[in-house]
């Protein structure tokens, strides 16, 4: 961009204006794609400024016809129903999928980066599930697989693991990546509601669907968490890698002994790097409820936000945050991508290629370390504690802390261990449950950012 | 990076190892070059593999010979007092540059970067004073520009401004982008100290230098602000288009005038663009401390750690949090940039060039829409609230909030007014100061994030 634009904030510039525009292919047109269309429109004479040539739309893909979209009246003769034949145009540039799932997006975006047509996608279930079949196509095609959208929306992440943080070992990524489990753990925190109740409030309010099981089941977090552990390990890590616990489970009472360690709970998504017990370089990928402390800066992401916190060697501690969902931010990574993509078509430079040197070894939940708060209703006689301690010794979990409080008969015991197999701290928590003196297990919540 | 690496883990590569190195040439080994010389090789293995080809790193420019530095022995005989004499070697493909200052580094990365060597470079006073003279080498060169670590050290921020949003429209930008001012603010909130108090103790930890005016008065934050304004406004803005003020005059008593209102004070650099008076679309750019509400994302970045909150029309709200300084830290940004930028050396590719054409105006600090919170002593008899507010009425300000709090003849007014020109609320400061029956104002502090 070498040219000389008019002064005064217009952005138009007759030689970029002059280049042929790049052209784009639009397959969907929900929430998320009309308001690509929208702002692809609004903000025309900027993209055009910043790419050197203008944008243009030459087709969308809908599932039905006759709905005017994005702006665009029915008989804009953008709509199409075909959207393999839009993908296999001559005059489209760069494909742009917003519409999700396994297939058919999978066979199309694969066509389009075969033939070495540009992708921008948004497609988390699809990337998480066979991501090697797009970036294997891109490389094929030598061209642009771009998805900055499919994990935590507007955030800008997915451009900094795969380029800035390059100089650099990233150790661990802990995310709140799920809009919908995050507000509702952040309402039963602020109210003490339960789940049923939070859960409702959020689907009157339009924060969770008529069938919430991808949102809470952890489906959703389990997707973006592969995607990110790909990216910071330079490792394929995909969605059947990764363990998943959702947050239907988390009680009131989980989260009242959460607020008394000075803590609260949030549903995270986990990708961690180390040792092994037997010293391997590997990974662990997981999705499900933690105690945090209220002072991590994780606690504090509130509503719907999403949050992503990344430690690296030498970096030290980063977050990112903002909106995680929703058709304008979601949008907003859509575009940048576009513009970059687009960027690329004229000067023949593509992305960095998919990065997937290092083959860590995936670990199963067993063998990832976690640490467990547990929480005991116990008999209130001599020799409790011993009994009760002989139980995380047999299976060689360390406590970290425990605190014990009686009332008559009625006694409480509340243990947060050290780091430990999560597999010893499961069967810690099976052996406990069959202690005579232990009447019931009120809660157990894996512990995360320094308890 | 269609090879096949070695399976388990080991980023060696035979394929990539053959290619020739790419030659680093490091201008400046103190406490970041020398934590970048250690990484680069610690990290070799991975950095070759995902660069594609190993870096070597081939000439450090010294000011004074005779010290190992960055492990290195002293006769390694890479160590150099010729920084310009390296530059223009024939066998360097990427320049680094971490001494910071004016000149000679100008001369030396402008004498890169028209010779079509990559840049890498964390010197804010110069991006910020003479940007242009670097950009417009870079054009002329056709040579990569990078330089992540200029602006909040560790935090990929300027990738994330450069390219992720740049289907957006950015509209402003705070940010928390010096450590030493943000510990010293901290420590009063935290403990009441006043100024000088919390800065002696900054000083003996090691996060203020012997001479800190470069913290303490906001010049380190306005270049970066200059930066930051430059990037998310397709505009160049230079540090001399900056307005300042230090925090050496926040006292003990602002910040517990701020905690009263439930805010806390923080030195911000902010980058706004909108419309001025006569509707132009402008930006303002300007450093000075604020009182923040403590719900703000900002309020809560504590100690030295930098944070930058960034609003754009389609995303939202963003905010990147990490830590601003220190040689490790800044090290992690400068190797991603060297990754970047050695990547590019091997495939052809560039960086994204400049974006400046907006030339959007940059109005004076007196046309900046700001918030004012203003605690007087006041005479206690009836009329002076009516007096007062006549006063802001006569300079068009509008008041927000006031509370009143009469002790026997001792009265108190604290007044936040809505967003109006500074010029106008200075105006109204200066009207008040010679009112009789205003006995003193006790404290003038701006208010951002919605209080």
């Amino acid at each position: 961009m070498n040219s000389e634009p008019a002064r005064g904030g217009k952005p138009q510039n007759e030689k970029e204006g002059d280049k042929p525009a790049v052209r784009v292919a639009l397959l969907g047109c929900g929430t998320v794609g009309s308001e690509v269309v929208r702002l692809l429109h609004e903000q025309s004479a900027d993209l055009t400024a910043r790419i050197g040539a203008p944008l243009e739309i030459v087709g969308i893909a809908v599932r039905r016809l006759g709905r005017a979209r994005g702006g665009l009246p029915v008989d804009s003769g953008l709509f199409t129903t075909d959207a393999l034949g839009l993908v296999k145009r001559d005059d489209v540039d760069v494909v742009v999928e917003v519409v999700g799932g396994i297939e058919p997006a999978r066979s199309w975006l694969v066509e389009a980066l075969r033939t070495g047509k540009s992708v921008v996608t948004a497609n988390k279930a699809l990337l998480a599930e066979d991501g090697a079949a797009l970036h294997d196509a891109a490389a094929d095609g030598n061209a642009d697989l771009y998805y900055e959208a499919s994990v935590a929306g507007a955030i800008p992440l997915l451009r900094p693991l795969r380029e800035s943080l390059h100089g650099d070992r990233v150790t661990k990524v802990t995310g709140i990546v799920n809009g919908t489990t995050n507000f509702i753990l952040s309402s039963m925190d602020a109210t003490g509601a339960g789940f049923s109740e939070a859960l409702e409030e959020a689907t009157e309010l339009g924060y969770a669907e008529a069938d919430p099981t991808a949102d809470v089941e952890g489906f959703d977090a389990a997707a973006k968490a592969a995607i990110l552990a790909s990216l910071a390990f330079h490792t394929r890590v995909t969605a059947a890698d990764v363990f998943r616990e959702g947050m239907t489970g988390v009680t009131a009472g989980d989260m009242a002994s959460a607020k008394e360690m000075g803590c609260t709970i949030k549903l995270l998504c986990i990708a961690e790097r180390g040792p092994d017990e037997a010293g391997v370089d590997s990974v662990s990928v997981r999705v499900h409820p933690a105690m945090i402390p209220r002072s991590h800066p994780l606690a504090g992401v509130g509503d719907a936000f999403n949050a992503v916190f990344v430690e690296a060697e030498a970096a030290g501690q980063l977050m990112f945050y903002g909106r995680g969902a929703g058709g304008t931010p979601t949008a907003s990574a859509v575009l940048g991508d576009i513009v970059a993509a687009a960027r690329n078509r004229l000067t023949g430079f593509r992305a960095p290629s998919e990065s997937n040197y290092a083959h860590l070894p995936v670990r199963p939940i067993g063998a990832a370390v976690t640490r467990y708060h547990i929480n005991l209703d116990v008999d209130d006689k001599p020799g409790v504690l011993a009994a009760v301690a002989g139980v995380f010794a047999k299976h060689e979990v360390s406590i970290a802390t425990v605190r014990q409080s009686g009332r008559e008969e009625d006694a409480k015991l509340v243990i947060v261990t050290h780091g430990a197999p999560d597999a010893n701290l499961a069967a810690t928590v099976e052996s406990l449950s069959q202690l005579d003196i232990v009447r019931s297990i009120a809660s157990v919540l894996r512990v995360e950012g320094g308890v």
